[in-house]
């Protein structure tokens, strides 16, 4: 099985290439070679047994995709894109990486494969940014997609097109809305959301971290090993399983700040909950007032996916993952 | 206020232009210039009081959006499109007129109005296409979008944008699903959906005509006359109303096939009802068993979208607009 990831360098794609050279591997069917592909160099996971290739280049260029599904991939990973902030101030660009990449992604594969014996398994990262408030306290399976940022606009419409071309025969689409992604490991970035896993990392660390909200703002997470778990489950489950319903909400945790803090000082104790610095930030809180928060995923349940139950275990899937099981 | 209709050949385009031409405005401004626009020569309206210019040309053509917006239209009508069989017929076709027409619209929106005082009013004719079954007996204003035809894909897509430039300022769009259009005049043609006006307006014009589905079939209807009722409206509500949420679900009747019979045996008795001849095919009724049959349209009746309420109603608009008030 040749496999083929589009934003090979981000967090999540060089946890899930690192985590196919693990384990040699992607549901029954041995890896036969790897390809890694992003806007910036990504780096080769550690101990793979097969063939790993590294690329680099603009995804919607002309005749890039092409370029890229030429040797028909079995199992196509698009995590490629740039984030919400990003799309948000530059409309242009965040189009063209984010919808015209994708569209140019869909149309080389319909060519690439046409005649061929199977259609490549093609898995999408969507987001729960294709939801905008206002919101029913837990958003159903059924609800609809009415994205507040040009990043939410262009998942959505990833997820359309994914959905009918699956529908044609073309390819073998599956589109999973993550949840936030915590405790997100690196530095604090200048993302709205990354309070949420800046409160948990950096007292961990030893460091201090600053909460722009109140205790009571509650969102909806998993953690980057459920994130990888959801890419493997999605890259091997039956399609005939999903029917023309390409397109599902991942399951998550829906927590409190105030049970985050809770669960990190059950994990790591006071000393480390003290790290956290109460700054109300009014224009955080306002954007955050706009986030989906609770969920309720039965279909992707159902269908197996898994996600975390407990905001104790999140941090300590961190704490082994991230930290080597030592907090500072 | 100048208007642009896209489209403007078709059956709603070349009703809108007639009774643009009939008012002379639209809600409280003076129509001062309409251009008509088709990938046919639109026909001018009779007893327009303002200039009326048609164009032909293909709208996803290079340039060719950017020459349409060039002058500043107050108010644009995209109607234009490929409908619902030929789009699923003919997969490059459909998307490039569907999707890139309406994509190249947009941008030559955003930069032809950079820096305008006022954007545009974009009235976008959308469709109950955009969903998919299974549904709920009524679909909810707030139903996900689940297309089972590419037509529906490259509608739902266009809705997404017109949402984000909204949002963003570059224009001021409104969507409406319109239900299927009923009693359709013209000639019978080979859409899947031509029996609903067939039955009524072939009988009613002293024809036969053949019904290939069972009488408990239920649809969503609403008349031409109420279509163009619905673009007028969309045309002058007042964005504030709408929000962020851009997209409506126009109201309509749902009624079976029964009841349609049952209405017109009222409205043009027993002898032009014994000419809806029953020959069952297997084909159309799989087709049809996938369509919407009812909605729950409350958001779009709170904003003074108005349609009929009862299906001899519909028959009567027919009657007295394509008819001259006489039966066959």
């Amino acid at each position: 099985m040749k496999v083929l990831i589009l934003g090979g360098a981000g967090m999540v794609g060089r946890k899930l290439a690192e985590r196919l050279a693990r384990d040699g591997r992607l549901g029954n069917a041995e890896i036969t070679g790897l390809t890694l592909y992003d806007v910036v160099a990504p780096q080769k996971p550690a101990g793979a047994k097969f063939p790993v290739e590294t690329l680099t280049g603009d995804l919607p260029a002309v005749g890039e995709t092409d370029k890229l599904v030429a040797s028909q991939p079995d199992v196509i990973f698009h995590l490629a894109a740039i984030v919400s902030g990003e799309a948000e101030q530059e409309f242009e660009k965040g189009y063209r990486i984010n919808l015209q990449g994708t569209m140019n992604l869909l149309e080389s594969i319909r060519t690439a494969y046409d005649g061929a014996p199977r259609k490549p398994r093609l898995v999408f990262t969507s987001s729960i940014a294709v939801f905008g408030a206002p919101f029913p306290e837990k958003i159903p399976d059924e609800f609809f997609t009415t994205p507040l940022t040009s990043y939410g606009t262009q998942k959505a419409i990833g997820e359309l097109l994914i959905a009918d071309y699956t529908r044609k025969g073309m390819l073998d689409g599956v589109g999973i809305r993550l949840p936030t992604i915590c405790v997100r490991p690196g530095k604090p970035n200048k993302a709205a959301s990354g309070f949420f896993s800046n409160i948990i990392r950096e007292p961990l660390a030893g460091h201090e971290a600053v909460l722009p909200v109140s205790d009571d703002v509650m969102h909806w997470h998993a953690s980057p090993r459920a994130a990888i778990g959801f890419l493997q489950h999605a890259a091997t489950i039956d399609g005939a399983r999903l029917g023309a319903r390409r397109n599902l909400s991942m399951p998550g945790l829906a927590v409190t700040v105030g049970q985050q803090i809770e669960a990190l000082r059950k994990v790591a104790g006071e000393k480390v909950v003290a790290r956290i610095k109460r700054v109300p930030d009014p224009f955080v809180q306002e954007i955050v007032a706009g986030w989906p928060r609770n969920f309720e995923t039965r279909r992707s349940i159902e269908l197996g996916f898994k996600a975390e139950t407990s905001f104790e275990e999140i941090i300590r899937v961190h704490i082994d993952d991230e930290l080597g099981g030592k907090v500072a």
